[in-house]
């Protein structure tokens, strides 16, 4: 009875502790909203493509002066030629644990032609153009401003609204004396979008400032399509391959040589058949071996993702999908997609010969487990079950009348997929302080379908790491009109403060 | 025993004649080679492309002259815009029956810059270039003549050697006082290589000049690789068709989407894969079905043809064929050939989407007996059966979400395969006077592999048809430094010597 009342009376004072925090950055928001877009919209007026070194200075720069204002100990690591990372430390007494929030501060390079302002000079809308939102005024006063109106700007969505999200937070902290219970790490990347190409070095070099490092939580991408909020439990990894088949040594008149020569692109159309049955399941022998099954709490977050298969299918024109299962299922499987299918000529172009060759684009997406070097020797080993000789370079003649099947193959690089366990302990802190702020409807997403380097950190620096996401999914993220939410960025405000005041 | 007599003697008379018609115009060409030589110069000088009107209505006026010269009543056939036809009728009093020789007097249009010397002037080779051949003087005397000489120029092969061949043997049949025992007409068509988009007009127009022809005789093409002679005596029909099958929309990125969205190279792969199987037979419902078996004399051909499969396979660098048997047996089935396929990107342009679309091109040629409408309806019926609907246009939202599988057929034009039985009476004369005459090493082909509208003398007409080629294989008709040996222009003037005075 007693362990029961001490339980009871705990949970209460989180609950109410947690309330406080929700209704303390509510309220914050409420009284300084004018102040934030206008940081915000400070921010986003500073050019951030990371091959424009002069101006992605000037968002760091930018930042690290921030942090500094709010009592943060920054630096910029740099590396010649190079965005630096702004990285920024805020230590806590007693802490039994380090948070890492990454967030990269450059975006993708612009087509200002098929923007509807410029993309640096941010403008201010009623709601999304695509809606038919019309630009007004930014807010001056905290009447003025909704929810639904959005903020135009490259990097509104990815990924410079969890930058004013941590630096609201930091405010409405201190100025309501709340307590910052971990010790918090800032790692703010300037070269995301350009393939983040030296951000292992930048790890490496910068290990002793990382080690104590007990999650990395990545504040980047979307919340859940039906606007729910989200964690993100990993991403899949990324590979693929060329595959050239052989017929004869030159095009052939399809007339004198038609049922004679063997015909490429018949070569190439049985070889890829034998890759997949007509339920979409791959049938290259071990291509699913190593898939690192689901833990329960996987399967059960699963069961509450919001079902998008139907909204998806609309959208998108398709009657049917590839394979039986649903969206979020068919994530947590490896992918092989005919990226690409070339030979001879289609349409006016198209002449009546056999062409010499056939060749096809392979993509190959990794999930948990899978390596990909392996998955790649895979694919190869059932190439050659088919009875094809393989060969790294053109054929020449000698080989060509040894062998009665060649396909040369030009394997790609890549690396694996990353997935962190729910079950790991401060992912738990994570997930329960998450739902305590933010509400228990929240979707707990195993894995992304697409890919990020998210391995460097799981397997290389083998520390736990999450995706944190802000931005609304309509941000139109990577094209032109990117955009956010006001509403996306109240949220990111609140996600950030509860994260931060994770009880000890 | 009389009849037996009889029939011996008749051999013996027809032995001794046709051996004087082997001599007559051997001693006539050891006598005027360095003319004959000269003749076709002539002839080969003047441009003959198609287009080009002026040029070609100089060819044809000059035609006309030289059959004139030779006794032969011509006229040219005209049709506003395009080359004429010469036309020349040589009646002989008791003739049980008229011979058509067919031969086109325009050629390909040239590429100058690839050519050793100008199409349009003649040159001379001690052998062929591609052996190492120099240019030499054009003959003066007997003696410099070499049979293995060449003569370079558009049109040596294809197909001015015919037009020169029929005049000398005019001129040595009346020199040598040797009786022309058919009536003879000669069409001269000047529009072959763009495609006789006018024959089927002019055959019409002119109905009462062509309708008592008992044989058509194309002279034109090579003769065996092997260097014997040979009548040929079909072709191939040909048509064929563009099928695209749908994914999503628009192309996905193959993360977010891999496994889920439909791939439509995948798609495709299966559905051509479906439509043969591993040796390389068509497996569509009905493919073979009209074939039209080959006759006894027909397979006694084949069986004498000699064999080029090993010769073949080293030059187009393949150690196996597509299905099994020998090159002419697949010549006699019709194909399906997958021209083309286009689906994504490949190489350095392959980006990590699922495409929208893959389409393929698949080229059919037909045999005897097959309809080219039915055969493409049967590879429809077959899409239709591996469960695709099937559209005209692009799919529209509403289509899309209805079926899972949607294809679009594009149907090309074509037209139907040509053969003429060997059995037939007047062809059976040809074949024996040219045994007769040219020696009983002639390879007797059921039908080439490529395609002309023959159809349009054996089908519409309704009279046989039959290929008589003169060219050496190795002339390079069509391409550069097209050229004749000329050898094979003392063959042409054997045969159409041999042909003229077919016993009564």
């Amino acid at each position: 009875m007693r362990s029961n009342l001490v339980f009871l009376l705990l949970i209460s004072s989180l609950f109410t502790f947690s309330q406080d925090v929700r209704k303390i950055s509510e309220k914050y928001i409420a009284e300084n909203g004018v102040e934030i877009i206008n940081n915000f919209k400070q921010l986003l007026s500073i050019p951030n493509v990371a091959y424009d070194l002069k101006n992605i200075n000037k968002n760091a720069e930018y930042i690290k002066s921030e942090l500094e204002k709010r009592g943060v100990e920054s630096n910029l690591l740099r590396m010649v030629g190079t965005p630096p990372i702004v990285y920024g430390y805020l230590p806590v007494k007693n802490a039994k644990r380090t948070l890492a929030f990454y967030v990269h501060y450059d975006g993708q390079p612009v087509d200002k032609t098929k923007w509807s302002n410029d993309p640096w000079e941010p403008a201010y809308y009623d709601k999304a153009i695509f809606e038919g939102g019309e630009a007004i005024e930014f807010p001056t006063t905290q009447a003025e401003i909704d929810p639904n109106h959005r903020i135009y700007a490259r990097s509104a969505g990815d990924d410079k609204a969890p930058v004013t999200s941590i630096l609201t937070a930091l405010d409405l902290i201190r100025e309501n004396n709340l307590e910052i219970t971990s010790n918090l790490i800032f790692f703010f990347e300037g070269q995301e979008e350009a393939g983040s190409r030296q951000l292992r070095q930048y790890l490496e070099d910068n290990k002793d400032l990382i080690d104590q490092i007990d999650l990395w939580m990545f504040c980047d991408g979307p919340v859940h399509q039906s606007r729910k909020p989200q964690l993100v439990f990993g991403v899949r990894g990324v590979t693929g391959m060329e595959v050239t088949v052989y017929g004869p040594n030159r095009p052939l008149h399809s007339g004198h040589y038609g049922n004679w020569a063997p015909v490429p692109g018949q070569m190439l159309s049985d070889l890829i058949s034998s890759m997949k049955d007509k339920n979409g399941n791959v049938i290259i022998d071990g291509f699913y071996d190593d898939v690192e099954p689901l833990s329960e709490s996987e399967k059960q977050a699963l069961l509450n993702v919001p079902e998008i298969d139907s909204q998806l299918k609309s959208e998108l024109g398709v009657n049917t999908t590839e394979g039986t299962g649903s969206y979020y299922e068919r994530l947590l499987l490896p992918t092989l997609t005919i990226r690409g299918l070339n030979s001879g000529n289609t349409g006016k172009l198209a002449r009546n010969v056999i062409p010499a060759i056939a060749t096809a684009s392979i993509g190959i997406r990794l999930v948990k487990g899978c390596d990909p070097e392996k998955q790649k020797d895979l694919v190869e080993a059932h190439i050659k079950k088919q009875g094809y000789h393989i060969v790294r370079e053109e054929p020449d003649q000698e080989t060509r009348l040894k062998h009665p099947k060649i396909a040369r193959i030009t394997r790609g690089s890549g690396y694996p997929a990353a997935r962190t366990s729910m079950d790991t302990p401060v992912v738990q802190s994570v997930i329960n302080r998450t739902k305590e702020v933010i509400g228990n409807d929240l979707v707990l997403l195993p894995t992304l379908g697409g890919s990020l380097p998210l391995y460097l950190f799981t397997d290389v620096l083998q520390k736990p790491a999450i995706i944190v996401p802000i931005a609304n999914h309509d941000n139109n993220q990577h094209a032109a009109d990117e955009n956010l939410r006001v509403e996306n960025l109240w949220y990111g405000i609140r996600l950030m403060s509860a994260l931060m005041t994770i009880q000890k």
